[in-house]
């Protein structure tokens, strides 16, 4: 006998026909004889419709009263579901955050959990109770109501495997796993048995948006097995593992994905004096701006200037380029380019750690199709490229059948 | 300066509009210098909405779980005040039931408070906050969500102004307050400055629904002065006093308003042999049935059998006949016979106990106007009759005139 934490996403719990087919899976699993806790966000448009209200009042309502106002989209669909199971014949009992013991920092809006209490929790799980816990939220010390911000059910579930010492925590969502790209763009994708959580780590960074980043540290930290599942269809998903329980043959794959990212917009300077500070001086006033920079690549040069280029998401490539250009002046830099027709690639595996030549493969496929490549970062488990737009497609295609993902592991 | 605990209504913050009205109107009695505590019911419509909800899952949904969806309703509400009241600029802090401290016992649906904690809240108003407080909930020794059932944000309000010793705990409705008698009848009717706590119970009991008794009782026993105001429009309202606190002048009114409750309906059994536990044999069956009754009256006769008389709501009328049916063959009653086009008139006023004449000034004001008495009821500050329903407004208007209650007291 397992004990289960199932996290339901907003789509999954959108409806009271959703609601009751949630039901049914959670007792399918409760009947194979699992310890059942589920976690649920809200009802899809139930955040919307009271952030709504919120803004009509204040469009600067203070944390701690958003708090209060957003929190009640959760303690809903946990009533609710409550009732499903209830009327199915299965006890069960929900719980707030409050009452799960969630305790956290006192940050409204984007706190973190620091401790789950889950003494009640495991007394109503021993009588057979089926949990229903709030996602999102918490309290703090002083029992203010606070959440965990964006995809702060998904942090919940985990914790909440963290603290129970859960079997597997198991995300359902709209999509049954995570694929080898995209299969809106390489109708080859397949998808993943298994993935590490540095590998889902950059896919998440990347674009690939299945599972929050958080909720994916917080699970590695606390070695919680965590499988991503679809909620529409019956599957056994994708299982995100530590580097360290990868088999034998999973070694072997040296790639497990291709990322992409539309959203990227690209800003060089160049001829800048090659002094100390210089990055700092640049990238200063962009941070101060409140805007996010990804890849950042400084070219050495021979005559004592350097280049220096940066990406940003597209969104905020105008405020982006108006700052360079005052900084331009400032530093009295040659010239100042730009470039929002940009996309990333990149390809994603911890065998590449340990393996040389994956870059001058990935380089290799490129070249075969003419795609001209306008930048290269590299980490240990990922190597990424710029490239115009228009190549997305056909890099992502190139580089799925170059590295063989089509064929299972 | 005072500490105020104001309640206000569903429909008084039925909309952002209306919210923002609170708001002003908190903000005003705390310009003044007041300590303010705001109790808040649902958004009207609100609880509707998650009741139905909780229908389509289930028409026999646990009270626990019921209580965890319905106080979602107060939480937005608190939530939306705070953010209004701290546009503002004024600091302003929303509490749940369970982070006020209200304690209550396991009762779902109906609990009833036992204890509030108002330490926080102290601490909170001395460093100059409104506070919000969620009304209708609280929670149990297991921090279980519980609800007060029908009215209970009155309750809550009076319940917060007890635990603070506040000097008034001010209930805002749609209504500017407590009436000589209906206005929709008898136009002449006036508002009464002050009236007793028994008094205002009595017209509640009665059909007069300003109040929900219960929140009436529970300010008696604590002594909380209540007043009933309007949140739509400037005025004192009418303030609710001890018996003992009610000055000279107020002791020579002898009546203070008219009742009436058109719901009634009346059920006679005639000629039952007058032996001991009739009248159990009689309403044992109504009670087991679930119909509640108001009036009962048995007259002696001479014969050794006796008639039996009593009213029901008038929605109950059909199926209380049905039963009594049975029971008078059952008890070889002579007949049975009812009359569901009945209601009852009654006239309150602590000012009676002390005064005979009352009942017969009563009865001669009727007499005037050719209206039959069907039945009499008295208690201390009350006499009931029941009349024909088309004499309803002739016998308000009529003993209004005759106790002349729209003089000012």
């Amino acid at each position: 006998m397992a004990l289960l934490v199932q996290k339901y996403g907003g789509t999954s719990v959108g409806s009271i026909e959703r609601i009751e087919a949630v039901a049914e899976n959670v007792i399918a699993y409760k009947e194979q004889g699992n310890d059942m806790v589920v976690v649920l966000s809200a009802m899809s448009g139930e955040t919307n419709r009271l952030l709504d209200m919120a803004q009509q009042i204040s469009p600067k309502a203070s944390g701690r009263e958003l708090d209060v106002l957003l929190t009640t989209g959760e303690q809903v669909a946990i009533a609710l579901l409550a009732m499903a199971l209830e009327k199915r014949g299965h006890a069960a009992k929900s719980y707030t955050g409050g009452q799960a013991s969630i305790l956290t920092d006192s940050a409204h809006n984007k706190a973190r959990i620091k401790s789950v209490d889950n003494q009640k929790i495991r007394q109503d799980l021993d009588a057979g109770y089926i949990i229903v816990v709030a996602g999102f939220q918490g309290v703090d010390e002083e029992s203010n109501i606070t959440t965990l911000g964006r995809g702060g059910s998904d942090t919940t579930g985990v914790a909440m495997a963290a603290a129970l010492n859960a079997d597997e925590c198991q995300i359902f969502t709209d999509v049954d796993g995570v694929y080898t790209t995209d299969p809106r763009i390489e109708p080859d994708a397949r998808r993943l048995k298994t993935i590490t959580f540095e590998e889902m780590l950059e896919m998440a960074s990347l674009g690939s948006k299945v599972l929050q980043t958080r909720a994916v540290e917080f699970a590695q930290k606390h070695a919680v097995p965590l499988r991503v599942l679809s909620s529409f269809k019956q599957g056994e998903g994708t299982l995100i593992i530590s580097d360290n329980q990868t088999d034998e043959t999973m070694e072997q794959a040296l790639v497990s994905g291709i990322a992409f990212n539309r959203d990227e917009a690209q800003l060089t300077i160049n001829g800048v004096s090659d002094t100390p500070g210089v990055a700092y001086g640049i990238l200063g006033p962009i941070s101060d701006a409140n805007i996010e920079v990804d890849m950042i690549l400084q070219n050495v040069s021979a005559d004592g200037t350097t280049d220096f280029t940066f990406t940003v998401n597209r969104s905020d490539y105008e405020n982006a380029m108006t700052s360079l250009k005052k900084t331009a002046k400032q530093l009295k830099a040659r010239e100042v380019s730009g470039n929002n027709k940009i996309v990333k690639i990149s390809i994603v595996g911890v065998g590449m750690r340990s393996h040389a030549g994956i870059a001058t493969r990935m380089f290799e496929v490129l070249a075969k199709e003419g795609i001209n490549i306008l930048m290269i970062s590299t980490s240990e488990i990922k190597i990424s490229v710029v490239v115009d737009e228009k190549y997305l497609e056909l890099g992502v295609r190139a580089l799925h059948e170059g590295f063989d993902l089509k064929s299972e592991r």
